[in-house]
């Protein structure tokens, strides 16, 4: 499981995604009876590319802890139908109205919008049903049923759905520094922190550890989203997926309007190395996510 | 908690009610902080008044089968915080375009459209970070456990929203009765089923049992809807809030424009003694449920 700084990277990433592929995959809603067109709605979202991320770092934090039990895999499920869900409505017309991600039409292109909203909530309800399929997969239901409780308070009103209704209240308007922050923290962070201390818990850390790393989980998620907002300056619509500039041509306040691209660039770095340094704190050894974290703000989409 | 007949059931039905309205309040989430604005279109559309049929059913199948403990609570308002995440989204531009329910304007009518996409989420969400808490209400920890499956299951796209789904993605087209009763069983009956599962799970019901209770909710679930479906043609707006002949309008296939009203009536009672019959059949007693069910085919709203 643990690798030294010899082993390529590259290598090693791309086997693990494949391996987070493959059980994202089994833990899919089979398209047959009556409601099969929802089905394929929510796979053709699930399955549109995407970097997993979260159950990326999912896995690997309780890998740091020690676990390598079958418990995480629905929670790995779950985190990214959650994800994936928040993307299906980010699009929707009466918010961001985005025809594209990945290089893909969006959901709502392909299915129509009524199936847009109600195959986005059916992947949050289904990453509930997944979820709860861990408690056959393990005795220490204590573990679970926190773990759960985390997922849902980092995903509802005071966690990412709470950002997202404030990003969109506040759409176009110039907001302060405090008002972006949360933002950030709940729409971007709230979800990381939610897929790191998941692992943390399932893997039976402690109060303060989980804390630790509930903390350098929102550096990471404050991090990769200020690199998501240089991307939008500095990337390409090929790269990206989606086109660029959306933020210029929106007239939204991002951490580039608000200090430069230098300045934003050294604060995803600085935060960056604050994660790493804080989970390092730990004495524990996963140097694949300590790489994983590393370069997540040199990324090109 | 029993009462004979010689209790006058209209007025037991305002003390209950009134019981479920306070625990309901007690659950929902405060309007502070920056994502204010969410919960007060959360709580707008959770007070705008309705039924509380489906935590009604839930609290007295639970006496039914001999609870009396708090562990109830949280999975009444849940039910009821799905419910409503149900109707925000239906009322939605992209799916029935509805600006009035119960009366008042919906809430996308308020909040805007990006809110009434979010805040229905949200509510769903709030659903579950809700029924968590009932882990920390009772040491019957298996129980809770098989509830909250039930309801994420009956809440799905193997329960309402595979009805919704498929209901949706047939508007105005016609449908065969095998697809109308498969929409009636998973939009309408599902969470009837969910409620009705859930009192008879924390209360220690065996196996038959709850799938005795699952069954008489299935047919109060399809007497409900096709009660739904007269009063359309037979009630006034003003009675139920919302403009009537809205099916006829809308070129909907359902309970009466496939057999009449007068069968559909038959339908309905018949569907409706049968479930009374079968709830008898569990030798316990709740005559409160039994009128309760009894009385719903005979409602003007």
């Amino acid at each position: 499981m643990r690798m030294g700084r010899s082993v390529n990277f590259q290598d090693e990433i791309k086997v693990r995604t494949e391996e987070t592929e493959e059980i994202i995959r089994r833990y899919l809603p089979e398209e047959d009876g009556f409601a099969r067109t929802m089905a394929q709605a929510m796979n053709y979202s699930m399955l549109a590319g995407g970097k997993r991320l979260r159950p990326m770092l999912m896995r690997e934090t309780y890998r740091l802890f020690g676990g390598n039990e079958k418990v995480i895999e629905p929670f790995m499920a779950g985190i990214e139908m959650i994800h994936t869900h928040s993307l299906i409505h980010d699009d929707l017309p009466a918010l961001d109205n985005d025809d594209y991600r990945r290089g893909k039409l969006t959901t709502h292109k392909v299915f129509g919008e009524a199936m847009g909203v109600l195959s986005g909530v059916s992947l949050l309800n289904y990453a509930y049903e997944t979820m709860l399929r861990a408690f056959s997969l393990s005795q220490e239901t204590d573990r679970v049923v926190q773990a759960l409780t985390v997922m849902a308070e980092k995903t509802g009103i005071h966690g990412m759905l709470g950002g997202q209704s404030v990003d969109v209240e506040n759409d176009g308007k110039l907001i302060d520094k405090g008002m972006l922050d949360y933002i950030y923290e709940n729409k971007t962070s709230a979800l990381i922190e939610a897929s790191m201390m998941t692992g943390a818990i399932l893997a039976g850390a402690d109060k303060s550890q989980i804390s630790l790393v509930e903390n350098a989980a929102k550096n990471i998620g404050l991090a990769f989203q200020i690199q998501d907002d240089i991307l939008d300056v500095t990337g390409t619509d090929q790269e990206l997926g989606k086109p660029v500039h959306s933020d210029e041509k929106n007239h939204k306040v991002t951490y580039v309007t608000l200090l430069g691209i230098k300045k934003a660039s050294e604060k995803a770095e600085e935060l960056t190395r604050e994660a790493i340094s804080q989970l390092k704190s730990l004495q524990k050894n996963n140097e694949f996510l300590f790489m994983m974290v590393e370069k997540l703000i040199n990324r090109r989409k």
